[in-house]
């Protein structure tokens, strides 16, 4: 796309009430607009990253057999009474409104409840299992403080996978390709280094969950981490028992600060027997369905991507997630650099080769700055000096030095 | 993919509380589930059909220059109170709620106000402008009445651009654009015969707005249509002079019922004004950005395209809007008719050409009734009788008519 065309622009000043880093570089690099605190919109660069960090979920979603739905927002009281969740006291995050009538309901902050209820009318026997559904819906959360920008909001975009099992064996067998495909997630994403999954308080059903972790300054979860066996416990479950279990011992733990990136969770028949989920077993039995249930919300794992990666200049987006493959720059105002720019940016979308071009009358200066702020992988500069070298420059964000290479040279490693 | 993994199993009867037919009939089929009274949850045929509206009308969007963005449901109230339309009085279908400290904060019903407000931050001169912006987004309205299936619900997907101008002139060429890619819209969901650009009442700001409406009993409007000319008249600007304008006469008009699937309109300052969105010209003048409104519910259009085009046996569904190209329905329970269909399951995926494959194990009865219901726009059979002839039976759901044909002939025709 012709940067001339965009209609969001860069700003020197993050709003002087973000204290987020994140927040603070999305909006100045205009990816996402502060409706209020803990509330964000996505403008269209950002949304390009949050359909690039959800498309990766999705395929691993699918690559698991998850059939994907989109379930509501508007939440009927009935089914939270059954399961107990209904009270503010339980759950000290609800936002409720009222129909017309005065009855009473909620904002979905998980869905547990209604995925349940809708499997009631789905699950007669135990053919009917196991299988598993997933959705990526906004969730609302009444959090009293909100000022760790997109990672932590009111409003969120979440994919909740929900799995349905005739036995805690199968679950457990789901569980741990669910696992592995969290992990080749987090790796796609750029976080594959700094994720740890760690062991978290279970259940009635299980003795551990795990959460899927990020090490980084500005978390919110404390964490203790095994370097060398790549081991990470949640503070709550650090005992005697737990490190004698796992092997390992205290001193060999570092305190980290950490963001949590993902859960997953066995629910057992936690939401079934309350709502009735049911099969009747090959022996003509009723027997209660067994759950599970995995979160990773992609605004939040943007938010920590920006966290993560990042430097004084700007961004620095990993390849997978990026709005861009691209960004070309032109920088001469003679008629040979908009012609070489013009048919390089026609080349490059002739290959599919999604690239932003700065074709704006601006200072060099002021592209470099926007260049570094928005942080597309490649940069591909074109100027009066590389064409008199008959060249053009190309310069990644993760290096300082740059390069002065050929037209099919460019071609080349872009199609790579 | 095979149905027997699809977790989704069709039901004879629609819940006893539900009236409108395409609810009964998406419900029955195993498209969408009734969370309660206008509140429905998409589940994956139905999400497949939503999608596929959706991109319809994204490339549609995209082809007219339309960034996309997403915006957050929660509003602030301060935008709202400057438009002077916070009070429930002038917008008589808000859902409320409360933040802890008991702010009020309410669920956004439309976006007029929250765009305008992002562009402040955008738009300076005179150069940054026209574009247009677009979103498919959530919105929440609280109706009293709710008894129309997917078409007229508390919570939907709602397509909504906007477009911002320096001129009159500026808009009302691009208003034109939206219009003709709307009547595009509607052509390729299938609805394109059935739907009418009517005139209905404008504003301050324009003589008449737009809305396309799609003849149909079950419609909650009423329009005159003059059939000769393809001109609709919305009731409320049914008068004489405006009869003259258009150069119709009352006599030729036939009264029709109809479902409003879009409309367009000319907003003019009406938001930039309170909102300060503003410009400055080329002569140093700051000037207020003229504005466009222009949407269409693709949940609404689901229902309408349902309501259009069924039968007694089910739903027919438009190729390009229709869950899977292919419905391929394995009859036989020999070893030569599972081979030959898992065979011919396995080709046609290659092709990338999206399948259903019905390989469960049931009555040949129960399989096309579940076709039928399910509205695939192509049905094939395998079975021991078209394995006897070394065919396959091909028919399309909108013919009463079957015809046996050979693989090769099967992959050719689908292949086009």
């Amino acid at each position: 796309m012709r940067q001339s065309h965009l209609f969001t622009k860069t700003r020197k000043e993050a709003p002087a009430d973000e204290v987020s880093k994140n927040a603070q570089l999305l909006i100045r690099a205009g990816f996402i607009h502060k409706e209020m605190a803990g509330v964000y919109d996505y403008l269209p660069l950002g949304l390009k990253v949050l359909e690039n960090i959800k498309n990766i979920i999705r395929e691993e979603m699918n690559t698991i057999g998850g059939q994907e739905v989109f379930l509501s927002t508007l939440q009927d009281k009935d089914a939270w009474e059954k399961t107990g969740r209904w009270s503010d006291e339980v759950i000290d995050i609800w936002f409720k409104t009222k129909l017309k009538n005065d009855t009473e309901i909620g904002l979905a902050s998980t869905h547990e409840e209604a995925m349940t209820k809708i499997m009631a009318h789905h699950v007669q026997s135990a053919k009917d299992l196991p299988f598993s559904v997933y959705q990526f819906q906004n969730k609302f959360r009444n959090e009293t403080r909100a000022k760790s920008g997109i990672m932590r909001t009111r409003e969120f975009i979440m994919k909740d996978l929900y799995s349905f099992h005739t036995s805690q064996e199968d679950l457990d067998e789901y569980y741990e390709k669910v696992s592995v495909a969290y992990t080749r997630i987090f790796e796609r994403v750029g976080l594959g280094e700094s994720t740890y999954k760690t062991f978290a308080s279970g259940g009635i059903f299980s003795k551990f969950s795990h959460e899927f972790q990020t090490i980084s300054d500005t978390g919110e979860d404390t964490m203790y981490v095994h370097e060398d066996k790549k081991i990470a416990v949640n503070k709550e479950v650090l005992t005697n028992e737990v490190l004698a279990e796992l092997g390992i011992s205290r001193n060999d733990l570092v305190e980290k600060k950490a963001i949590e990136v993902g859960n997953i969770f066995k629910l057992g028949t936690r939401f079934s027997e309350p709502l009735e989920l049911s099969y009747v077993s090959e022996n003509g039995e009723k027997k209660p369905v067994i759950m599970g249930s995995y979160g990773i919300g992609p605004g939040r794992l943007m938010g920590t991507i920006v966290e993560s990666l990042s430097d004084d200049k700007g961004i620095i987006w990993p390849k997978e997630v990026s709005p861009f493959a691209v960004h070309l720059l032109r920088l001469g105002t003679g008629e040979e650099s908009l012609k070489v720019a013009n048919e390089l940016y026609a080349d490059l979308r002739k290959k599919s080769i999604d690239v932003l071009y700065d074709d704006r009358d601006l200072r060099p200066g002021e592209k470099f700055a926007d260049s570094d702020l928005i942080g597309i992988p490649v940069r591909l500069v074109i100027s009066d000096k590389t064409l008199a070298e008959n060249k053009i420059e190309i310069k990644y964000r993760t290096s300082p030095d740059s390069e002065l290479v050929t037209r099919e040279e460019v071609m080349k490693i872009l199609s790579q």
